[in-house]
């Protein structure tokens, strides 16, 4: 069973099993490279029709659409909104023009599940995709406002899972704030902090990332729509566009608005480079972290071995009992990933040209799998790897004790070129900074045991105390 | 129904429709977000199975493996390269670890189908994953041997679809030799030159870039198999490695064999990066001629409109009649993503470390993301937007006659300084050169039509014959 | 004539005619290979040196260094501050260490400024680089923090050209008002605007970017001084921290204070991506405009030729009155480098590691080259190019009345199918569709003059008027 | 004093003293914002300069050119080879216009000093620029040739010493032939190498990129010349791409040769792609092995600690004795900025357009620093760095023995699942390998030694001889 369809190119027969129409149908014979439908990421398609459906109320309100299309119009995009529709959008993710294939393909779902409401059947007859469903509308306005407003949900995602990472790097904060360990700055030996100073860094560098997606929020609710197709308006109805906002801003329960200037907001997809930069940094960061986990969990005996990670699988197929840090390597993979996404959408933007850019499959492609990526990996990294770190105390001990940067505690104290013979003499005669310091006579046993305890160093305060209390004895004597 | 499975971390319950095992429904738990299949391209696994099975073969040779183990695992490697078996390789293309999941998945898949071979039922009891179909291996030189040997066949599929897209193109040059067109550079109206010259150095721009593709199949062929885990070979027993490339070479009709350094092989992926390096070059410069295109086809009134392109989808919801170019356009998509996945593939190459790298998630998912993309994208280019072009001669014809860097014949001839004149005074009156320098009483009309005919100033050859015998008989004046 | 200097690793002869010293000295021997100097963009040194004078200050207040060093130091400081020492900096932009060879050259400066100012000879014995200039200083957080107190200056010269920019398209912007051309989307003729809402769209952006740019500074302000080697602080003494941002304060008008935890702020640049995003995302967007630009000055004659670009220099070394876009092209290097130097300041934050990032001189080359390229390369695009652009009036109105895309129109009037068959017909028949109308009957002369005026196209409210005019008296009809 | 210099756009005085000319001051005043001069990598000038010879002596064969005036821009030709005039080559890096300013400018001075020779003033009447010194050439086919020929001296810099680090990495491997070590993938211990297995691959990866580099040179000399403005030739006389070849052969000693399709290298940069790729590799190579060389070196005592770098500078300003890895990183920041830089190159190919692509300038930038980056760290790294590594032995011998990946040689003696089990009971009860399987009775004190020996673990060959032994003794038990 087949019905036929018309479009400007001419007529084919579609099946009449699908709600989607003859210009979906000629998209699918010429794209379908990526192996991957936009649906994938329902955003777009989801924003699209909520707009749908507040430009048919709107275009009601105003007298440009009847009511009984209209209803049935809105009563359309609630069956899609459900979700159960899904399949009826087969299309690719990268396409050629402007992803105006997507905005026709939910036209015509759109248009075919009204018709069929008001007549019985599927067809253009009562409902058309371009006259009625896309009333007032451009793929140019559409899908731009489309690009911006499906962002936030995006956002809402990403942003409570970097919260709860934060979280639970803030847990273990406290669970190693007394795991004193060596410090490193270029990989080398440094003074003395605690476990639990790292991950609470960890936890403030999330929760800023998590404010950092959130203060892309706003930005997301100014649409052009009512641009049409080159920015000027043609083909809309007065007061559409007032009304449009008013019915969208209701059913979203956000305040949505025009952007200042709808050329401006035509011609540039700047915004999508700012988010895809804001996920980039966030996953960066992370990766950073994650390396961090693995250096420290390196060994289990020849290399760091100041934390264990949980075991999730066999590490090797032949080196029996071998564990690999696989969430942090996880993590670094989408981090890289975020990057050269971002190179893309950098790219995509620069190619802008005149009054659209062509390039909306392209960003939306890159920055939802990015989104998608880094919102995905980070409850596992949290579940399976971070909730279960435990520090191995005594070898962080050990190794505070060793350091020579506990030299810095000498410069501090007896002046820089003091601190200097100090290390030099506990390299050459492999002896701790608190051992050399009594064989080179520099300090007293009381001294040294008072000054040079690695519980004392990651406490500022208590620190500054001990050495005024210092000082002041030395000026005494 | 489900049998019970060890591993080194314990044991589980494995249901028992499946061929993969305890490892593989491990890594189920603990990856998954990219919501793509390493399968997806099936490279990978492919070049897995053969080399397993080139494993199981030399084992058996040198006596390290029993005939009855050997052949079942032969036997259940050929079942799997039919392609049946695709659905038990369940795993995500992101993962950390380096595939080891990867690779023991494969091992358990064959293990179960060899098992149950041998023993009517699956489980590790006669043909175990590790010490059978591991035997001699480790993931470090398989997965990095695999990840070499599963590159021919994307290469060899890549090559022809860039040859035929030179034939496509050179096939339009022979149509579009006599089409005389202004040239631009900078975007500036310069000397003439045939739209088939223009399509002519398309094609060989694509003969060169099947060629460089072509160029990197050699190196395919050298494996690290035999360097175990770090690359010293432990493990592998005496013979194994010769056994293994005759077997395989056998196998694969090719004539496979040890890389010179094995610890330089197991640290380094350069081939990879080289690879995406000709895999972006190549789509760069087609996105270019793409480009190329869609600035020729612009219009079809107020553009360039010297070409036009097949007519495949409305272009438009709301203009009617507007068609756009989304051939070249998607073209254009896959260079943008075959850049940004370079970026990736250099960061992973780049962050390898010690005896490995553990990026080859990374490495495949975007190098083959590239192969696909471009090996897919050309021929619906070809079929669906090359082969329909035509010439709009006249508007190219008018354009030719008309644009004022037929001064540059002026300049050859009589010298620079002259041409500037001529330039700015048909500039200023808004004239052809050819009118220019009959009001500048600069040539006679005889001279003009055989100087300045944008017919000859295509074909260099007749031009200097022209100017030889102008010269000649000015000198005679 | 020269000196002795120590340092921990020995000591060595410097010339006694500079100031920088042995650490200076022993980093030049090791490095040089960018062949430019940190001190190229200024901007690092003078966060340093006005930090070195706040914790000298601080310090003495706090009773940590005598008044007459800490005065010394501050003198030296101001000194510096001239810039009358920057040939004392003589380090090549890329180090390895983290620029801790930088924070020393700017101790050893001041330092032995100071030595000179108190016993009138240079050297470490009065003033010590590392005890006195660096007290409570580790290169770690004083780096750290100049890398954002160094960028503010950078958005302050920025920002002001980006509304420059603004301006200069709004001017053209009123110029243009009147200009009606064809727009365009994918290249393909749409519907018209006027010229000055495509410059008004380009003021907007830059408009938006300036304000984006002047967003960043706020963040600049948060530093990490205190901290020390690795965030708790060892070796700053008590009361140093809050003597030090009120004195930072004082010096720079502005109010500089901590942030929040001092063990991110080590471990995490995050700043720098996010600057370079958005430096990256203004150069994008003007590019994109340059890019228009470039194709409205296509021609001049067989091209757009929509508008004439000022002729800057001859554009041929071989034809004569050839003009280039050599502004606009100069536009899209400046993005085009943007985008690469964001790839490297994105590598090197996610390569960050444990207690602090050494990728410092990275970070500073590729953001600051983007700083400087972008500010410098407005001025020169306002004043060369964009006020002396003419636009070609009569080319663009001819061909807003020969546009395909006024079909719409018709669309918006009569339905997208009857759209669609005028469409068909003008284009076939090689005519304008206020001719096509006509001819196939559909409406007046009258009718077509009043809806498919170009003028009226442009102006949505007005074309609103018409329509609803025109659709009463067809209703009346 | 000044005198008159004309151009199409009119007149200009210039200052008597310097031979670049009006053109070359026109578009130092709309330039001028990298700070970095083209000539600061000479190689473009040269090769310029080298054809510029070429084609005036060709042009004197032909005929097309008086010898008095060919011979005079031959000689100026060597003068300015010299180097001695390569301050007249003031012109910024970064240009609009496809450095048709960069050809113009060395026209210029050509021709000033040709006239200058011949008429003893500078100037354009008896030498003129365009029509002389640029004879039968366009900046579009003369510099898109430079920026091929001039790659090849910067290959010639570069591959030997990638071959000196190939060196310096070799050597160090027969010093550290007999340090065997932990081996770790994942960056988790595995099983034992030797430190000088290790180094050997860091030496064979140099050789093959030597390799890698010299294999780019033939592409070097496939040139452009005689294309003239947009692939036909027009302007250049009948005979002249012969001769020019001939004469540029014999001065280069090389054997230079045109291009298959001057179409074809009109239009595309990509072999400028492809050079950057090479040069990234290598350089992303070096810098893995760069982070190797700073985690190995990690500590001194709370690392890795498996080898000493030598100590070139203090790295730190607070904490005495701490040296930082200084090589390395610099090593790692040039392999970044390859990276960024390859984008860039990449970018720019893809936006080619037409006839020619107009940004040689953004290649040339991000092509030569990375040559120059590269170029410049290797001896730096082979002389303050590799040289001085030492081993330290003791550390390395302890944990290669204490490693629980021996457990590997269990499973692959007695099977996987056995060598499970000691792995586990080695980690439980915190035992060596060796010391598990004499408490688990697995193996004798005698087989213990025999088989879990580090020194054998290394040998494959060795290894295999031992257990075939043991195997044996094995089964006649």
């Amino acid at each position: 069973m087949s019905r036929i369809e018309k479009d400007c190119l001419g007529q084919m027969e579609v099946p009449d099993d699908v709600y989607y129409g003859i210009q979906t149908l000629r998209v699918m014979g010429v794209s379908g490279i990526l192996g991957e439908k936009v649906i994938k990421y329902p955003y777009l398609h989801r924003a699209l029709v909520q707009m749908k459906k507040a430009a048919a109320l709107a275009n009601k309100e105003i007298g440009a659409l009847d009511e009984r299309r209209a209803e049935a119009i809105a009563w359309a995009c609630d069956k899609v909104l459900t979700g159960k529709y899904d399949d009826q959008f087969p299309l690719d993710m990268f396409q050629g023009g402007g992803y105006t294939c997507v905005n026709m393909n939910v036209n015509e779902v759109i248009g075919n599940l009204a018709n069929e409401h008001l007549t019985g059947h599927k067809g253009q007859d009562e409902v058309h995709p371009n006259t009625h469903v896309n009333m007032g509308q451009s793929t140019n306005d559409i899908v731009t406002s489309a690009e911006h407003l499906c962002i936030y949900p995006a956002l809402d995602k990403l942003a409570p899972e970097l919260d709860k990472l934060a979280d639970a790097f803030a847990k273990k904060a406290i669970e190693f704030a007394d795991v004193i360990k060596v410090g490193r700055t270029c990989l080398q030996d440094a003074v003395p902090l605690t476990l639990g100073q790292e991950f609470g860094g960890y936890a403030e560098f999330c929760r800023r990332q998590a404010e950092n997606i959130r203060s892309l929020r706003a930005e997301c609710f100014y649409l052009l729509v009512g641009a049409t197709a080159v920015g000027t308006g043609l083909g809309a109805a007065p007061g559409y566009q007032e009304a449009f906002y008013k019915h969208l801003s209701v059913q979203l329960g956000e305040d949505v608005k025009s952007t200042a200037d709808l050329f401006d907001g035509m011609q540039n997809d700047d915004f999508c480079v700012k988010v895809s930069a804001a996920v980039k940094q966030a996953a960066c960061g992370i990766s950073k972290i994650a390396k961090d986990l693995r250096i420290m969990s390196s060994g289990p005996r020849a290399g760091f071995g100041e934390i264990t990670l949980p075991s999730l699988s066999p590490g090797s197929s032949i080196m029996p009992g071998k564990i690999n840090p696989i969430l942090p390597e996880l993590v670094s993979q989408v981090a890289q990933q975020t990057c050269g996404n971002d190179v893309v959408i950098s790219m995509a933007f620069e190619q802008g040209e005149l009054e659209i850019s062509v390039w909306a499959p392209t960003l939306y492609k890159n920055l939802f799998e990015s989104f998608d990526l880094l919102t995905k990996v980070i409850p596992l990294f949290i579940d399976k790897c971070i909730n279960g770190i435990t520090a191995n105390r005594d070898r962080c001990a050990k190794e505070a004790k060793e350091t020579i940067a506990l030299s810095t505690v000498v410069a501090a104290t007896l002046g820089y070129p003091e601190g200097v013979k100090v290390a030099k003499y506990a390299q050459e005669h492999n002896l701790a900074v608190a051992d050399a310091v009594l064989e080179m006579g520099i300090m007293t046993k009381e001294e040294a045991d008072m000054l040079l305890d690695p519980a004392l160093l990651v406490n500022p305060e208590k620190m500054a105390e001990v050495i005024a209390r210092w000082k002041g004895e030395k000026q005494k004597q």
